[in-house]
């Protein structure tokens, strides 16, 4: 189903010394599947997050906030993650706070750390309350089985409508040394992260002070995660979070030096490579678009029109027929809100073909050459509004019959 | 396929005095089916229109624009409306505008007007050169069928993706005498109008001057057309038509009478008729969605929370299931942009079933009680936000599987 995305190649997953991984099959929501994953951190582990928008966000988000913060004044580090599936523990009310925290006590309980150093995440159905008895007869299994080389494990533990892991790993050189950096992620519905996807991990080896990583995890986010769009819709338990173990021993000292650049470098193309991987794995996708808007006054107003492209029902589903019906690119630039907007200098490519120019077809676009176009499974939408130097770029995947079929089957 | 909509019984559409409708098939995109329709208007008439904000807005939308500022210069009234389907003629640049007003140079020739006295409208696939040859061959055999009680003919002309015509007329008593109102309207997707629909007309026998009528054509919009969605996408071509003939001889004096407001009532239950057909035949719909969203600060809050409702392709696949995934309305409304929400005010109903209770599950909610309301065809989501005085409603319809299937073919 997923758009040229390969399974990962477990023996390319490099562990990242400093951060063991470790899951179970608690029966959470359904048997016989892995859905409780834990990570250990080395105690010079800094982690930093960042978290969804949405108001009615989960129960373990807001604890996650919470620990996070607190660990800046106790100054006693994170140690541990735990994620479930099959439930969000979102709109929850208080018994949903009251869930999380117990899921962290157990976790300290079992690793001996405060339920403070853990971070507790959850992906599901929204409003159905949490099985934590059976997240908590889950938990030794998930730890007894903690290993350094368990990523692709995890990948699969944290999977819900994904058809496939989603995890990949680079190394970058600082100061001599190799970093390593190992990442996961999921999707895939319900995508249109706003600080960060649901769910999005990345630990490496280098060490990190914290307000350097705080600033690297939301400049990887906003070029990564913050991009991509499946279907419009905002979860409640989107995050992305960024383990730095400092297991290396090679210290970025400031984020003004090449080595804070170089290793900022290597997140954000990880980021770039997970948050892409939801895409190409969104609910039903048979197309991988990327959609370019150039020549902005600002990026604001670029990314506005690329989502409003991205998130067109009718533009979806006429890649998804590969049916170049490009009129409909025009109207959703049309209607995304550029109140100035001069439609006269609008410019629109299918990859290389010319397809508008100068808000009208152009008299040189021929309809086999966009029908070439829209056959390919990967196609660059590129927009050019003649009125700036700024640019956005997103990336997103057409809508199905299948994406229906997911969404109008998910709970049976 | 529409959801409780029951074909308009051609007895039942009332001639207004003063108006004459004439129709023809003229091959514009498809052979032996009604695609372009006249309508001639008594001298006494006067017209307003509200129409699409895209920036995009189509060739036909721009003159209807020109000419209906142009009569209030030169007091010749708009005498003649033109309509076709099969081409929007939008994104066709200056080729456009030459053969709108080709097109009305064309009518006025025949109905020994000024084109200027002539509103051309298109509706249609986007990006296409509008074959104006065929639309001029086919207008004598409109003109020639020119009747006041071709109303229902006139519903079938204006369908595209329509699966059934949409016409309704009533009565009111102004003065001790009748006023009879009879509408079209056409749909059935890139519905999010913003100003106005794709397509709307009412027509009305009293006689009112412009100021009122200009007044009247934006209170009936933003109460009807203005509250419905099907895929969220804002039309190139949306336009709606209010005309007054006079032919009555009932003269509406001014805007602070009773005669106004009670012919306010009526355009506006008539407008609200029309435009909820519309979602009723939305494409692939089979379910009716009320969305209530009370006890807002604002009443633009209450919009915007009601629209992330009814545009999250997430809430429309689980009602098109008649699954009660609710949680996914939770977010939904979190995401909304409400930035300021006190999610544990919030209160969600389904009909009579209260689901969510401060922000969480309802302890007295029972799925069963979800479900037996999800199976209706007819559904009212009701968000009380806990936080002041305003509400707006809005009306949508669900995403099934039929909406990608007509999206994907819409062309062939």
């Amino acid at each position: 189903m997923a758009v040229n995305l390969p399974l990962p190649d477990p023996a390319a997953l490099k562990p990242v010394p400093g951060i063991e991984l470790g899951y179970a099959e608690a029966g959470i929501r359904k048997a016989n599947r892995k859905d409780l994953l834990v990570m250990r951190l080395a105690p010079t582990a800094t982690v930093a997050g960042v978290f969804t928008t949405n108001r009615f966000c989960a129960a373990p988000v807001q604890v996650c906030k919470a620990h996070l913060e607190g660990q800046r004044i106790s100054e006693a580090p994170i140690r541990a993650l735990v994620v479930n599936t099959g439930n969000a523990n979102a709109g929850t009310g208080d018994a949903g706070l009251v869930h999380a925290n117990e899921t962290c006590v157990a976790v300290g309980g079992l690793l001996g750390c405060e339920p403070s150093q853990v971070l507790p995440f959850s992906t599901g159905v929204i409003l159905e309350p949490l099985p934590v008895d059976r997240i908590k007869a889950g938990l030794p299994q998930a730890v007894a089985n903690l290993k350094a080389d368990n990523w692709y494990a995890a990948a699969e533990t944290i999977m819900t409508t994904d058809t496939q892991p989603k995890a990949a790993s680079r190394t970058v050189q600082i100061g001599g040394k190799t970093i390593t950096l190992t990442g996961i992620s999921k999707g895939a519905g319900m995508i249109r992260p706003n600080m960060a996807t649901m769910l999005g991990y990345v630990a490496l080896d280098a060490k990190v002070p914290q307000p350097a990583l705080d600033r690297l995890v939301k400049q990887a986010a906003d070029k990564s995660f913050n991009c991509i769009t499946i279907d419009g819709d905002t979860s409640t338990n989107d995050s992305f979070i960024l383990i730095a173990t400092g297991a290396s021993g090679v210290e970025i000292a400031d984020v003004d030096t090449p080595e804070y650049a170089a290793l900022a470098e290597a997140v954000i193309a990880l980021s770039q490579e997970l948050a892409q991987m939801i895409v190409r794995d969104g609910e039903g996708a048979t197309k991988f678009m990327t959609i370019v808007v150039e020549q902005g006054a600002t990026v604001e107003e670029c990314r506005r029109i690329a989502y409003s492209i991205g998130h067109s029902p009718l533009v979806k589903t006429a890649f998804y027929a590969s049916d170049p019906n490009l009129g409909r690119i025009l109207a959703a630039i049309g209607y995304a809100g550029v109140d100035d907007l001069d439609v006269s200098k609008i410019n629109l490519y299918l990859d290389d073909v010319w397809v508008a120019k100068n808000g009208g077809r152009n008299p040189d676009y021929k309809e086999e050459d966009g029908q070439r176009i829209m056959k390919q499974s990967e196609i660059t939408v590129r927009v050019k509004l003649g009125r700036g130097a700024e640019s956005a770029t997103i990336w997103t995947c057409d809508l199905s019959h299948d994406y229906v079929s997911i969404n109008a089957d998910y709970r049976s």
